[in-house]
């Protein structure tokens, strides 16, 4: 038998749906990663019944709940590190992440998905934005969170032909199922230690084998 | 027999190999299309060799040969518009182009073939940009030429995914074979009349048929 390393522990920010959690819930969870903790943004989202329905811990941390964005950071980090996370997946999660008060307490191990080809089109209603601009390829990036909006490394991206789209609705229906293959293909790359940054250009990311 | 209406008149604008314009020669011209004009921004230049070879008309419109831009515009249109020149396409073409003195002659029927997914990377060393932002997917966008810096409505964009990318020469070399099917195609629905703005997102070019 190959030799299997312990799957790697994770927790998922959530603040609505919660498909991609689902989706990582039935392709790696218990596999490659253990989902030890899911938090939400806000209180009785989807999200949270899927988290409790595959027995995965879960916990809001509304911004209102909090004297201040940095205080809710500080207790979120605490909480996700007290589960005992080494990669922080942001999956639909629709609040910015401080710095000093939650990055730097899980360095080059937080990611999110964004529905665009970034550099294009961050921030929110990406795919109303491409829409707009009039674009015929569409996509998803899978990367690594900086202070910035949707502006750190690239980890993983797809592109997909679109080009009659005219409703935002169509194109995230394409982009969903890439969503979900290209996060649970990025916790395994990260299970298996297999990404690095290019020692001649960091903000590439290498992956191994 | 299918009824075929006459070869729409273009014209290509150089400035280097001309890459670009022997796809278009080997594609379209004679066909859907008649190339009846090519001019180049450079003396000696490649594609103005290819222009011969295939019996084209060409000529150079150098700046340093017209007191300013604006005079190199003009002349430059006039001469395209002498030539029956319908549409103008930019392929490699690496000088701007007045609105007034030059688009305004050939209003929505001057495009331009860029190597990146627009509007990520506009401007000069696209492919570079891309290499250094770290995309994994990259592409080639066909677009109509406004006064801004690769700002016009895209026409059509293909991807590509190279997530192992580091030499831009071998970015490249996967570009070019789209860039000319693109082009190819895009001359092709220029000369049938299918494009079209959509009237909801004017932006948004629609392809009938």
């Amino acid at each position: 038998m190959a030799c299997r390393s312990d799957p790697l522990p994770i927790a998922v920010l959530v603040s609505g749906a919660g498909t991609n959690l689902q989706a990582l819930i039935d392709t790696v969870h218990g596999r490659e990663a253990q989902i030890v903790a899911v938090a939400s943004s806000k209180a009785g989202v989807p999200a949270l019944g899927r988290a409790e329905a595959a027995g995965v811990p879960s916990a809001v941390f509304a911004r209102s709940d909090h004297p201040d964005r940095g205080a809710r950071d500080r207790a979120l980090a605490a909480w996700l590190a007290d589960r005992g996370a080494r990669l922080i997946v942001l999956a639909g999660y629709m609040e910015l992440l401080g710095e000093q008060d939650f990055l730097a307490r899980f360095p080059g191990a937080v990611i999110n998905v964004h529905p665009s080809l970034l550099p294009a089109f961050p921030g929110l209603h990406a795919v109303e934005q491409a829409l707009a601009y009039g674009v015929k390829v569409f996509g998803v990036t899978v990367h690594l969170v900086d202070a910035g909006l949707d502006s750190g490394p690239v980890i993983a991206q797809r592109a997909i032909e679109l080009p009659g789209a005219r409703d935002p609705e169509d194109v995230l229906a394409a982009l969903h199922p890439i969503e979900h293959e290209l996060l649970a293909q990025t916790v395994r790359l990260f299970a298996r230690g297999a990404l690095r940054p290019d020692p001649e250009s960091p903000r590439r990311i290498l992956v191994d084998g």
